[in-house]
């Protein structure tokens, strides 16, 4: 499954714009985002990500690939419910994988067609929308929807960066003791 | 969480004797579980096991990590259930596992206090039985009931290769086209 997804900041008043567009609100959920990095290949570089996810209805497993444009996030996306997320850490870790850093963030999820708007509440970052379509195929023509969608509601320049990597670099500029992850004494 | 297991072959009578001694038939289960190598340190060298495990119940994801003792295959065992083992094994294909192969069974498990008997029919290899306790804590006490009871059962040489090891080497043995593994033309 290939998931089509811009993501850009965002102020409180999005919610009311998401709304006007005829959305529907679907929940709220609490994410709790572990993260891994390979130590064979650094994740960084090859642009993947391998995560756990833990939230009220449950764990997942999620393996996202390179992504395949430049001014959106799309990539392959890989996701598999789990039972027991600190049992999935450990056998990571087992196989080599390094926890890497993680996210915590609140988010109201709106749908509008095919379509998932998500409005992030980041911790140590503040507010982001994520719009995102999954699609088998034709996602070249989902990927313009979403960048419209991105016009209409009139937010910012697109981020391809993950939370992850803004964590990092908002941890490099305020020269919190923790970061470079993996580099403090 | 130790495995505490010992593996042998065995005739047909063994589930009359194993229900003399006072055990429970707990229940028929049809296994198909997928075993995956390293493309970076070799499983067989190194002597851990990573499986998928289809069964009627749902599947699980296990790292098994290298035996710890000479007489038994005791070691470290992790297990998470999994939802969608499809998509579990592409997300491990993505990290660069590689199906080194499959073994289907049939196991009829049996409890007897903490100890529990699973007679396998492997295709391919016949009739097996694995005698283990699960054990945080203790398990060289608890390696030892089971060689006891191995011994009371009137079982042969305790067999410290896997199913996958075994059917490597019968296929082996007659000159099977698939074998070994991976060097077919």
């Amino acid at each position: 499954m290939i998931e089509v997804e811009i993501k850009a900041r965002c102020g409180p008043d999005v919610h009311h714009k998401i709304l006007a567009l005829g959305a529907s609100a679907l929940r709220i959920e609490n994410h709790r985002d572990i993260y891994f990095n390979s130590q064979v290949r650094d994740f960084k570089g090859t642009d993947e990500a391998l995560r756990i996810r833990i939230k009220e209805d449950g764990a997942h497993l999620t393996y996202k690939g390179p992504k395949l444009d430049r001014l959106t996030k799309t990539r392959l996306e890989l996701t598999s419910k789990i039972e027991g997320p600190e049992v999935m850490e450990k056998i990571l870790v087992e196989l080599g994988f390094v926890p890497s850093g993680e996210v915590r963030k609140r988010r109201i999820k709106y749908s509008l067609g095919e379509t998932i708007l998500a409005v992030d509440e980041v911790e140590g970052l503040g507010l982001f929308l994520e719009i995102e379509i999954s699609a088998e195929e034709d996602w070249a023509m989902k990927r313009k929807c979403i960048l419209d969608l991105k016009e209409h509601l009139g937010l910012g320049e697109s981020i391809r960066k993950s939370y992850l990597e803004l964590l990092d670099e908002a941890r490099l500029e305020i020269g919190h003791p923790d970061s470079p992850r993996g580099q403090s004494p």
